[in-house]
């Protein structure tokens, strides 16, 4: 059974309390969920690649291939293994960690059809499938930020979920959108936007301040709705954003990436209090 | 501007209270998030497509673009334009609703590496671009689910979201995992799946059931735990379930492929209330 959480240390900010209460600050070890890469090929071919929580990947390479119609039973699916590069004979994958590919032999007289790619994430072949370490997933330079010296000030990001909700046109008319809101430094609002995708808002963020001609974005935070994947870590530290806070948890590949990036990573930010997973050294304490 | 919300019909149900209230119905309009496809296309080349919320789309082009680190500043893009397939010169598609493309003229040497390429889906060139119809866009047989006629009691409904947490082994330890779960229709946990992305939540069940030769799954509830999307809609359909419940909001295209399968689609499932966004006729109130 692969392992679904992994332990982060985190340092755990609680701000001053009206009733006098003095601010708090402890260390500890925090489960995050396990994010990684697997790759789906398909008859030797690699298809799709999906960020995924390890486990019952045999289901989720079956029902990936379900739900864009190309098998409808389990008929249709001659084999699954789960193995890495070198197992499935793919060799020269260096150090690459077992588990991250999931090898699907279709029954004779089944196949992807042309028209169902076109809903594939493609990854060049062997680009990602095998690999788990963080160097070989992402387009970072490193540790772009390291020379980011902006402090930033924990009472100030604890305003800024309710700034953002405010801020939100649409969120209290649907309910269902995801939000994500650049603030300076000092907290003030600098652009929000809003999404079905929380991709998308971020995306829009930073095209906003790309064609604003804004980027890098330093000393700036950005916040999002939800919670702190992968993919958005990359995208804050691509446009030069020294911290980045989530509502809610990041995954471990979020953590991971923010140290080696030097992004400061907030999780958990709600109310007085909230959790430092990375970066701390520009939380003036 | 476009819209960002459109009107759907839902019927509100709440449950008889403890205190002898009685079960209360309404009919009404609800504003739901706007889901639609935006294709991008870099120097006359199809390079992904994204389900996006309309609005700020020139920005999320943009932002895409540096996200994937194939642009670094506004001297990178020589023009974007918003349009669909006719006016930018691919024709005969038909009616293609305006706005579902964004057009992007890249500056001279600057281009779409093939190493940025792994990391986009790619799209068979004005397979979804410029088209908003949902005939267009997904992969579903017509109405499968119109010969459904499993009826579903909103008091097993209500108790699901309670079973589902419980059955949460990783949830409640990260506080960052999507979960599905798929249930009879008198309630009972079959099973229970988690992941950082909630479309492989939902892969997981789907390849459980097909591997058990349990395709397909007539008479079942799959509930997840954040909001419904089209995508999720085009996987329950696909996998021939009936009645897909999520906690929180669906998204509008998720209603609308929700009416045309033949699906029910329920929202804001907690505690003793609930959102019937289509297929009331399910549900014996």
């Amino acid at each position: 059974m692969p392992e679904r959480t992994a332990r982060r240390r985190v340092l755990r900010l609680a701000l001053p309390a009206e009733d006098g209460a003095t601010a708090r600050t402890d260390q500890r070890a925090d489960l995050l969920a396990v994010e990684e890469p697997l790759g789906i090929r398909v008859d030797g071919t690699a298809l799709t690649m999906t960020m995924r929580t390890p486990g019952d990947d045999v289901e989720l390479a079956a029902g990936f291939l379900a739900g864009e119609a190309v098998v409808r039973s389990a008929e249709d699916i001659a084999e699954i293994k789960i193995c890495d590069g070198v197992a499935c004979g793919h060799g020269d994958h260096g150090d690459g960690e077992l588990g991250n590919i999931a090898d699907v032999r279709l029954a004779p007289g089944i196949a992807v059809t042309p028209g169902a790619r076109r809903n594939f994430m493609t990854t060049s072949a062997c680009g990602v499938c095998g690999k788990t370490s963080i160097e070989d997933i992402c387009v970072l330079p490193q540790a772009p930020l390291a020379f980011d010296e902006t402090r930033f000030d924990p009472a100030v990001l604890a305003a800024l979920p309710g700034r953002l909700r405010e801020a939100q046109r649409v969120f209290s008319r649907t309910g269902g959108l995801h939000a994500a809101g650049l603030f300076s430094a000092a907290g003030e609002l600098m652009a929000v936007r809003e999404d079905v995708g929380r991709h998308n808002a971020v995306d829009k963020i930073v095209g906003w301040a790309l064609l604003n001609d804004k980027l890098p974005l330093a000393g700036c935070v950005l916040l999002v709705s939800g919670r702190a994947s992968f993919e958005l870590v990359q995208k804050a530290v691509l446009a030069g954003i020294p911290l980045l806070a989530a509502v809610s948890a990041p995954s471990s590949l979020a953590a991971d990436l923010a140290a080696d990036a030097g992004l400061t990573l907030v999780g958990f930010l709600r109310g007085p209090s909230m959790n430092v997973y990375t970066g701390a050294h520009r939380l003036s304490v």
